[in-house]
Parts: structure tokens; sequence; C-alpha cells
């Protein structure tokens, strides 16, 4: 049964995040729904990230297993009809070998996390970003951040319902850069624990309003523990950037 | 009574237009409930530009006379907070002279329009860019729209409801540019006739399917006939930019 990589992007507002759930539409069930309604067979669609309520994609890579041969753009173009009036889009669909897996063959994930330092309310970029009515300093932030990067235990800055089996995870990288009002975070991992990045969000945000120096974010890190984090960022500013895969 | 500028943002989305209307919400009808919420007394606000049906606003300039002499940070504030849920945000307030009226002092007025050239649907940007989903050239498009540039007659790019005077105007400056799959229209004059800049660009995307040849649309210019004109483009991609005014 050929298999297709569907690139995803995908408003988070209205869903209560990737996974099925009873308690409302999700992301994974609209694109399940329209994959079936395409082949007439039950669907599993499978994803790089599961991401949670209200946080939305770029470009997220999924995978599914479809029963005919279907050139790839009929693929893309029949879920994408399918999808509507869902705010989700296939960017692109490609058949991929059998043994591709889009959560257990991805190498490398990037999240982005966008705020907007401003004191009036968003009107256009409302549920699309976090805004910070107070003067927040982002090369603070960013040279904070860079403790953070490499080999650690990131209890500190993981949910409680983490499923994860260990807390020691790789930070490849993290930035954080200002466009005039916008302040924005990128970061990139071979993978994230829950809520890490809106905990290092939030936690950066304390060293940007100048609450938080650099020295309590290592100190945050050092604790090890949930009760050292910095309030957790929204789920509003999160996007799912990016999944990489070893070339095949 | 103190006058007051207000620099405002927001989503044309769930508005009938800027205009108050009977047949559903208006930002203008939000904007004077907010600052009648705050004063007690009836508001009229005059804007530079009365946007249309789902055209969004980066920064619309407007006045309002507000009887007591609030510092501009609280008008901005207070309002802003009477506005809500509504997404529409006062970026900035600004005491100003009495003679300056954001509708007939401004000399200068600015718009966006926003084309995402691509195939599949929208999901993030859904009613805040047209979506066209052939190729379209854009460096044909810019060379195209140079012709519209200076003092002609705009009567193929005018809705037949336009109330202005005159279809004679003079377009300032008209440009198109691409950014990946995103592609920018932007143009300045003192002011535009009704549907001007979606007609213009509804006409130039004509130019970018290559449909039509510059020619073609310097003859549609020239036959002062609406018949002349492309197929209007969307409100979803339109946004006022701005209002320049005299220095006072």
């Amino acid at each position: 049964m050929p298999r297709y990589k569907l690139t995803l992007e995908y408003d988070g507002g209205p869903f209560v995040g990737w996974q099925r759930q009873e308690n409302g539409p999700s992301v994974q069930g609209a694109v399940e729904d329209a994959v079936k309604a395409l082949t007439g067979a039950p669907a599993h669609v499978y994803a790089a990230g599961r991401t949670d309520a209200g946080v939305h994609a770029v470009a997220m890579t999924a995978h599914a297993d479809i029963e005919k041969d279907f050139d790839s753009d009929v693929v893309r173009d029949a879920v994408n009809f399918h999808l509507k009036p869902a705010p989700i889009a296939v960017l692109a669909a490609e058949q991929v070998d059998d043994d591709f897996h889009a959560r257990f063959s991805c190498i490398r994930r990037a999240y982005e996390y966008r705020i907007i330092n401003r004191r009036a309310p968003l009107a256009l970029e409302r549920g699309r970003a976090w805004r910070i009515g107070q003067q927040i300093d982002a090369e603070a932030m960013h040279g904070a951040a860079q403790c953070l990067v490499g080999l650690h235990d990131f209890s500190t800055f993981r949910s409680v319902h983490c499923q994860s089996k260990s807390p020691v995870k790789t930070l490849d990288e993290i930035s954080v850069s200002r466009a005039g009002e916008d302040v924005v975070l990128r970061c990139a991992a071979r993978s994230f624990l829950h809520h890490q990045v809106r905990s290092i969000a939030g936690s950066l945000a304390e060293v940007g309003r100048g609450k938080w120096r650099a020295r309590d974010l290592e100190g945050a890190l050092e604790a090890k523990s949930r009760d050292a984090c910095g309030p957790v960022a929204p789920p509003d500013g999160l996007y799912f950037l990016r999944a990489d895969y070893e070339k095949s």
C-alpha cells in the first residue's frame, strides 16, 4: 500500500491539538477524515509533532498509507478538497518508502515562537502571537537562552503530563531576534518535551522583562524542577516550522 | 472639545466595512461605541479611508472629539478596553488641533494588496490574502503597472458605486514584488476611487497569469470604461497601510 508524506499548514486555533481526542475537533481527525473521504477506507495519519490546542504549523510533516496508487498532486488536491472548511492545507504530497515514518524517522524538529511586543491588543495577529505589553529586551533573551544549548536535563521546562521516557534532550540551537515590535524565538532539536518551547519562551520572557537575569535562567535549568520554570507562554505564538529527515 | 487622532489596526473579516451601516457590524460603529462607553456621550469617528467589507487596516488614521481632556495613553487604553472583543486595536492616540480631519486633512494614502501564489488553499492566511493557484509573473506585473503612475482618468478601475466627483486621480507610485510565494502590490496616492486598488490588483493578476500583456493594461486604462477592467480582486488581500498628513 503506497505511503504518502504530507506537508501540512494549519491554524491551531479551532482544534484541541494534533491528536484525535474525544473532547473536540483535532487536526489528526480532520486529516484522517479527509483521507477517508478520498479512499473510502479508514485512515491513520501520523505527524512529526503532536502540537497542543491552539498551536499552529507552518509546515508539519505527516504520513498516511493510501490504498490506491494516486499521483502525488492528486492526493494533495483531493485531500485539500475534503479538508474544507477546516483551516488545514496540504502544501505538498509525495510518495515515500514504506519505512518512512513522520514521527520516528524525524531527526530534527524546528519551532518558532512569535511575540508581539506592544501596548495595544492584537487585531490582525489575534491568536497568532503572544502580546507582551511591557518592553522586553530581545538581546538579553538571546544571550540568556544560549545556556540551554546542548545536552541537558530539561525537567524544569517539561509539562507534568509529558510522556517522554527521559527529560534529557539535546537542544541544537536557539535564537531570539527582534524586528520592530516582533520578537521571534527559534529553536531546533531532534525532539522536544511536552510544553518545552512554551516553557522556555515564558521563562525567557522573564529575562526580557528584566525580572530574571541570565543567571536565573541557568539556575532554573540546573534546578531540574518544574517549580523553577517561569510562566508557560500561551499556545497562540507557537508554530511548528519544519521536520527534517535523512535523505533517502 | 479636545480632538484625538487614533491609529487603528483591524481585521476587516467580521465587518461590513468601515462605514456604519444597517446591515451588520462596522468598524466605525465599534469604535464609536467604544468612545461612547468611555465618555458617556455619542461619538463620531472619521477615518482617512472608508474600507470595504473584508478589507483590513495595518494603520488606519481616524479622529474623534472627546469631551474630557484625557491623557492620550488613557484614551488608547480605555478605547481598547471597550473595543473588546472586536478585532480592532488602537495602536496610538494623540491629541491634535481642532482643524485636523482624518479624511480631509490626509495628503497621501498607502495600500498593500497581498497575494499568495500557490496551489494549496490558505490555512494560516485565510481571509488575509488572495490565493492565486496558477504561477504568476510578479516582474511582468510590476513592469505593466508603471503605466498607471501619474495623472489619469481611472474610470476603468472604478466601481459603479463610486461617489467621487471625478475619476481623474494621480497615482504616485505602484510596485509589485515577490518573496517566495508572497506577491505584494503596494501603491500610494493622495486619494483613491472606490475599488480602485482591487480593480488594479485583479487586472494586474491577468498580466501575471500571461492572459494580458502590458499593452492590454494600458489599453484598459485608455478605454476609460468599467467594461475594460479585469476581474476585481477579493477584499481579503487588501490592507490600508498608512495615511500621511502635513506636519503641523
